[in-house]
């Protein structure tokens, strides 16, 4: 019994405390980098919060470039793990998947290659290449388990729940991701900027009527009270599982709605008009050919630095309306989450913590037969209970509020 | 008779236009510049708009190394000038300042080297450089005109005029410089922006009861009902004609204003908080070394791009207190200027109208023999009256305006 887990970001460090919290199940834990300091920062980390349940079990670094297949076949077949943990960014899914496929290794992700602004890699087409290796796992034998992460992740799970215990039809889910931490900083993001600028400024897709829909971002607004961290104005944006819960969940519309403060949206708007947000190349006046966003990367704080001091809490879930035995219902089911809470197990903050216990917990769920059979999966196609019931032990509960049925009233701004 | 011009920016293509319109008097010009190109393309503009008023006079492009005292030298041996205009950027006045003294040739310019990041060269210390040819000109039989734009320049001929004919004593002397124009960009500078974020981002400089005060940027404001223009707040900020002026006209204070929209702040203070203002060598993951503030002026429009459909008007003035006759006494004396009327005259806008109109001006007076004695002179030591005389024949119009005295209400932010 073994993992390997690929990428030692914000999600990696979390992903390799968690698994070393359970190293009773998973066994020795290989952590795998472009840079091996990376990973034995991590390591560090984990020994210094004394996160190792089980002292006989390793922790060992390793670097690997994990856009090269024959390398990653090369260091699995070195460590022959029972499952691979993708912990890298999402543009290496698919050189993963390969070598897994190659090596006959389960695999298992947190996100999918959506590239915002690509024409054909966007949200209708997110998942695509992935789900091409759905035959090829099941013949070899081996799962790849898509998108474990909170959202996309853990929020499929919570519409599979609505599906098979509150509803009879499902008219509408909206998946609602809000922040209220505060790291302290002027601005800075809580991921990779580069992704985070990408995500954010690409256009929102969402599913309607049996149809996609394609508008600007952050020109759909709604304004919702949430548990614990009350109202905020979330915004419709581009996201993984409006995909997945499209292809697996039938229901009239499907979209996905971000929380930004004022001020965020100051600066972002800022950023944007005078060209920093831009992946385009830009020539300097000497000559020198840069990418902003690679500026604006440089800029900005390590997503990193920002965990120590950060307080307040992250309320991410799944509202759904429908109905059920005749009557109209509205439930919200949601995680909340502390920042210093997060910090306090694993030395990270809370939105890498909603990231990386979700896959650790679905990692359990496989290694315990319970999501283990052979294809590929969205957390959507997988019995919810077993998931759900382990997820609080590991750190991250969940909740069920019921609403009063209502059409969301959404705003169309400019 | 003939007059070479070093610099094809924006002040310099006005400041070509305005010289051709008198070149009766300054005879032929030769533009030189790094770029030949950008020379040729003012002596086509001018071509077009047939500002050349005596067509049996020339002009000339050549190419020039500004930095390079030498051939510097060779140039103006070659051209053999009765005077030199500088209208490049102000770190090459003493390099220019130098082949004028070499070559025996009399110099002018129009604003003075101010590092606003460099201790030692900030406000107080500005002008001392170019202070020290002072003898050398003089023995050499050459004028120097120094700071000949409208801040520095024309504004200290308005505190010369109040001198002369206004007060017998004067208390305080505000400059205050308002851009109430619109260029229909989101954000732009008006100048060249690496040298426009440094001048704003600097700590102010205003002389004070005998002594120096330095203070950040932004915290002084106050608001002025300014002629035309209409209500501004205007900000406390570090320019080159405050130590000019403190050092050849006693007062008790000595202050520059400049004013800013809400807008322009938002973007100002948004990129400075991201660190995108910074002059400091920034190394990017893939290890590329860039200054973000030459990322910021590869991004932005290039300020000549700007005049065409700029609209609205510029309010630039003196403010004086003191006493005439016993009793106080309060004026602003100031310009108007139009872009679109500066369009329609030379094909560019009323910032770089306004820098340029002054400098040909002051070469008019140079010329006329009014304001040629051998030596290295400040706008403010020279006889204010044939100045103002001629400067609304060249398309800059001046005024008086009593106001009632009352101490300025100076609110300090932060």
């Amino acid at each position: 019994m073994s993992i390997l887990q690929i990428g030692a970001g914000g999600v990696g460090w979390v992903i390799a405390h968690k698994a070393a919290q359970n190293n009773d199940v998973l066994g020795d834990i290989t952590i795998a980098s472009r840079s091996i300091a990376k990973c034995e920062a991590i390591i560090e980390s984990i020994d210094k919060k004394q996160n190792r349940k089980d002292l006989s079990k390793s922790l060992y670094a390793r670097a690997v470039n994990a856009n090269d297949v024959a390398e990653l076949v090369a260091l699995i077949e070195e460590v022959k793990p029972k499952l691979v943990i993708n912990a890298g960014p999402p543009w290496v899914n698919l050189t993963i998947m390969e070598a897994c496929y190659q090596a006959k290794v389960s695999y298992l992700d947190t996100s999918v290659a959506v590239d915002l602004c690509s024409e054909g890699q966007q949200v209708p087409e997110a998942y695509d290449e992935q789900w091409k290796y759905g035959e090829k796992f099941a013949q070899a034998g081996i799962t790849g388990i898509l998108g474990a992460g909170f959202d996309p992740g853990v929020v499929s799970v919570f519409a599979a729940y609505a599906v098979k215990h509150l509803f009879d039809e499902i008219d509408t889910i909206d998946v609602m991701d809000v922040n209220a931490g505060n790291h302290g900083k002027k601005f800075a993001t809580n991921f990779d900027p580069e992704t985070n600028m990408l995500e954010i400024q690409g256009d929102s897709f969402y599913w309607e009527q049996g149809e996609w829909k394609q508008v600007p971002c952050h020109s759909r607004m709604l304004e919702f009270d949430f548990p614990v961290v009350g109202k905020h104005k979330v915004y419709s944006m581009a996201h993984d599982e409006v995909r997945s819960l499209q292809a697996f969940i039938p229901a009239k519309r499907i979209e996905f709605w971000m929380s930004f403060g004022e001020r965020y949206l100051n600066y972002f708007n800022c950023m944007r008009d005078i060209g920093l947000l831009s992946p385009e190349p830009l020539t300097l006046h000497d000559g020198t050919v840069v990418q902003p966003l690679h500026v604006l990367k440089a800029l900005l704080p390590d997503p990193t630095s920002l965990a120590p001091g950060y307080t307040g809490n992250t309320c991410i879930g799944t509202w759904v309306q429908g109905t059920k035995s005749g009557e109209p219902r509205s439930v919200f089911i949601y995680n909340i989450a502390d920042h210093e809470v997060a910090y306090d197990d694993v030395e990270h903050q809370a939105i890498a913590y909603t990231t990386g216990v979700p896959a650790i917990t679905a990692a359990l769920q496989f290694f315990r037969g319970e999501w283990a059979e052979p294809g590929v999966f969205n957390m959507e196609q997988l019995d919810p209970d077993p998931f759900l019931a382990t997820m609080p032990e590991l750190g991250l509960s969940w909740d069920v509020q019921e609403l009063t049925v209502a059409q969301p009233t959404i705003n169309i701004l400019k």
